[in-house]
């Protein structure tokens, strides 16, 4: 058994991997066909892996699938009743790639919600808002990363929220699933800002915070 | 002539027109039906005011109600032909506040981009990710206010920013004016956090801010 298991080998897996092994969690990771690209994340973060490919069993309690929503989507279906009572983490932004002009889930539902309807685990939305590259050091400009959290299972969000702070970053309990909806228009717009070449600030190694007035 | 006319003699005007005096720009500012309002508020920040109230001629070349959104649609067509040219600053979030659970403008369309449709004004998104008390001082944390603008008109778009940059806070032109509809969604999420009592360290004192990577 692992603490947790991530499923995909970009730099949203790398970036989420890096914060388990800071918080000193055991990491199932999957990678979708080659096997040698989890071994060589497990090689270079130097946590306490276990590495395999997408369709092995998932023997983590928090489950990250840190790739796009329509490939999330088929890997709940096809995991099917086995990841009952487990926590899915949607850190997913449905964004439509074909205009970029806004998400391509209906208005009035989310990723998140969307998943929820297709796998009996307890979706959780998190780390939509931040970049893989910002979770490597877990900061930006010195500043503990947000991590907001939306879920209907209390016991979920706080397994999230636990792993978040345990990580050393900053989890914000935002409300129930259907504020996916929010997190993920906001999710999109931190994207279109990286995105922008005329913003230089940002550019992907920039962080959606929300300031307390300390 | 005023640089800027104010609408309102609300939290919202107050910040607002506190960011103008920063900037050195002087202000018109209307109330609803109270002159002594707009009264105190330019006694109190002792810029360079004129005031009135709603229905004098506007004669800034920026205007910003500061006012909740069904009410800036009526002033916009109240005012209707009188406001061809002058850019017209949406600051609002539509809240649905019978539900506080989602936006009282259909999905695929913004405040902002219904006021547009009743405006011959250049409609710009902004400010409706700063709270008004943040706004007295500019910062949050010590940090610069981002300024999240919208709009579809350039030199309306660098009016807005210009004036953003003058008052000492971080302009962040995001795109066209559709853009609103990402902007007012991330506005909802500020004010869910804000309004919610299981997170103190917000509670309408905190900011949204992109921090940059440097």
């Amino acid at each position: 058994m692992s603490d947790i298991t991530i499923i995909g080998t970009g730099n949203m897996a790398r970036g989420l991997a890096s914060r388990a092994v800071a918080a000193g969690k055991s990491v199932q990771l999957l990678a979708h066909e080659d096997k040698a690209k989890a071994e060589a994340i497990a090689s270079e973060l130097g946590g306490t892996f276990t590495t395999g490919v997408v369709g092995d069993p998932i023997d983590g309690s928090i489950v990250i699938p840190a790739i796009y929503f329509d490939a999330s989507k088929t890997i709940a279906t096809q995991y099917g009743d086995s990841l009952a009572g487990k926590v899915y983490v949607d850190i997913t932004n449905p964004v439509d790639f074909s205009t970029f002009d806004g998400l391509a889930v209906p208005a009035g539902t989310s990723a998140a919600e969307e998943l929820q309807k297709v796998t009996p685990a307890k979706v959780v939305k998190a780390f939509n808002t931040t970049f893989g590259g910002t979770l490597v050091s877990g900061a930006v400009s010195g500043q503990q990363l947000d991590v907001l959290i939306a879920g209907d299972d209390e016991t979920a969000v706080k397994a999230v929220s636990d792993f978040a702070s345990a990580a050393s970053l900053n989890p914000v309990e935002v409300g129930p699933l259907r504020r996916a909806q929010q997190l993920e228009q906001t999710g999109f717009l931190n994207i279109l800002l990286s995105a922008n070449e005329a913003l230089p600030a940002y550019q992907w190694n920039s962080a959606l915070k929300f300031l307390p007035a300390v």
